[in-house]
């Protein structure tokens, strides 16, 4: 029989959002009348723009004729949309960034994991804690970690605690790492980075030749103009740092599946006899062999996300969502909730009333209030007594959320 | 800096395709008149079906409403799908796979090199020779081989010759593997393995507790009805392999992006401590956490291909790139070329004239009649003087590629 690969069996539990299915789907069949709202999961719930969905229709058409029918694209994707990214994305923000730097691709999380596929496995990592659980899990597969603690820690793993002590701003590490996750604005914590707090990110990896794999995907939802949008307004970042972006989140693509990645052909590791190798080349080797491309169809329409058109209709539904945020934060803070978050980013996260763990609120606001959040302590140990809700709904969903809130906290 | 994968840079080469597309651009640069016909990469040409595109309309329009929009889906794909997948693909042939056994993706190259994360390096692989490059790069890129020699073998995979010698029947290995490739119909080859060939290597598997990883991608193709589609069809298939299909080849999806892989139940794999473990929770563990599901619209597309008219529609397309296949075999055999396969499949195999090496027939070819054909050696050391026309092109460009292999090879 073929070894398995072992790594796996020390995953702890489920995938932190299946286990929430699980527990709201079991809530739900023994009480089928609840009118559950859902809070948990950072799902859009609003349509796509129209315009995007024009572009598919028109992409649509072009796939059902023989003389604009499109088979494989490139890998990396099509040049109308590494450029508008380039466009939109970098150099209007002063980012020096290159079509050929682009990948695009089906998610950020894919990416998130894949991209370790390009790396030995005697890495030593660094994650925030509270933090993504994907990029611990596809770590702990690709066997950089040892098993997990009781509090869900792996042996071998950095965890940087950012809580309210430190005020969410993660400490850079007195050891030296390989590679470090930092996710701005913050899943789970709704938090920023402010450019001094990159910069000294990026002052580190440079000087530990470590590499910051940079997770944008929440970047739309930064109002703030002192905030940056891509770690790459960062004098230096383009020696240090991998950037993955979405179009879930914005352009409201979690059912549409695009995304991009961005690795600067700057960036370099080595090889065990001390030998630079270009990152760049690896990733398009990976990505070549083991992806085939984006759908043409909602490369389109993701395409279409840029035009002028695009851009005012997903302004709008950030505008959208930051009310939602707004309304939640406000709701919370008006029965004497302590609240993160919810400013620059779609998630308000809180520390749960009197101590209680995040699991035992999670049950509770299910079993009360017919609300569905996320455990903080499900984001990692540091998250033990938060709990995250996130401002993907509707307008009537969250005001209705705000009042239950009320009437099971107040 | 971080080690970077060490086992990238054992890897010849680009991966071929890319490797031929840097020959005929650069002709094509330098002979910006010539008339290129592309048999090269194994890429539809004909336009979606009409009632493939009507779906993904209706499904572009729900996307664009708030009471029929969907965020993430499921990650192994939605329930519409894996039921018709079944009924279609498996119950309607007598082979046995439930719904949850099915596991849809954004591509079968994606998931023969995914399938991996799941298996532990110290594996022994044995692929066919020649082969589909992305089974053998991604083993390499895991870690399963040594250095390659000359010939392009990697050190520790085990290859097992299909040449003319043997009738393109893989011999069953005399010593003990744990993973083996087979794709029938064939790429390169274009021969398909009877129902004897596939039980004879169920047989082995569950002798050896094997894995099969069966790649039926062409299956479509298939026109002689003794031969099996699936390799489900064989009793005792479901204890020993892994099947992927996938909807580029049949309804045209190259560019539109849909695929499935079937992990049964029944299947294990064992721990170093001889420990058995079931790999379906493994599969489904790596999709949930590396994957997000394939775009709603596209699977609402890949549906339609099961529904009649979306079944009589692709059974056209196939019917017309067979008709290419035979025309490219009749045509090589009026000049007096050993021809194979081309009957079950979209792709017919030559032997290069006089013994020309593949490469330098590829290069003769391009060059003499602007045709682009994929060298059999690119494929693996088997494949040496062999050649790979592709019947993935409109009729016109058929016709006239037979004209000019007339012309040149007469």
């Amino acid at each position: 029989m073929p070894h398995i690969n072992e790594n796996f069996l020390k995953l702890k539990a489920g995938y932190l959002f299946p286990e929430i299915a699980r527990r709201v789907n079991a809530y739900c069949e023994s009480h089928p009348d609840a009118d559950v709202i859902r809070l948990g999961i950072g799902d859009v719930t609003e349509p796509l723009p129209p315009t995007i969905c024009e572009a598919m229709h028109r992409a649509v058409d072009e796939m059902g004729k023989q003389e604009s029918f499109r088979g494989y694209g490139p890998e990396q994707g099509y040049r109308f949309l590494r450029d508008a990214i380039v466009e939109h994305a970098y150099t209007s923000r002063g980012a020096e960034v290159s079509p050929d730097e682009v990948f695009v691709s089906d998610g950020s999380k894919c990416d998130t994991g894949n991209i370790l596929d390009i790396f030995g496995a005697d890495n030593v990592v660094a994650v925030t804690d509270p933090v993504y659980p994907v990029y611990v899990d596809t770590n702990v597969m690709a066997g950089r970690s040892g098993p997990a603690d009781e509090s869900g820690r792996y042996e071998g793993l950095i965890y940087i605690p950012v809580t309210a002590e430190n005020e969410f701003v993660p400490r850079i590490p007195e050891r030296h790492v390989d590679l470090i996750y930092l996710c701005y604005p913050n899943n789970p914590t709704g938090t920023v980075a402010t450019r001094e707090t990159l910069a000294r990110w990026v002052e580190y990896a440079a000087a530990e030749q470590a590499v910051i794999l940079f997770d944008a995907a929440y970047e739309a939802f930064i109002t703030d103009p002192e905030i940056p949008h891509s770690i790459y307004e960062i004098p230096g970042a383009r020696n240090v740092a991998i950037e993955f972006h979405s179009f879930s989140k914005n352009a409201g693509f979690t059912g549409t599946r695009c995304a991009y990645t961005v690795v600067p052909k700057s960036l370099t590791g080595r090889t065990a006899s001390g030998e630079t190798q270009p990152l760049h080349p690896l990733w398009n080797r990976r990505h070549c062999t083991k992806f085939n491309g984006v759908s043409y169809i909602v490369q389109r329409g993701a395409e279409a996300s840029f035009s002028p058109e695009g851009k005012q209709q997903i302004d709008g539904l950030i505008d959208f969502y930051l009310t939602n945020a707004r309304l939640l934060r406000e709701g919370l803070e008006g029965v004497g909730i302590t609240v993160y978050g919810g400013v620059n980013a779609p998630y308000v996260w809180l520390k749960t009333p009197g101590g209680e763990s995040s699991w035992t609120f999670f049950d509770r606001l299910l079993e009360t209030a017919h609300l569905v959040g996320t455990p903080g302590s499900g984001f990692g140990a540091a998250g033990e007594g938060y709990f995250r809700l996130s401002a993907f709904n509707s307008r009537e969903q969250v005001e209705e959320a705000v009042r239950r809130l009320h009437r099971t906290l107040a």
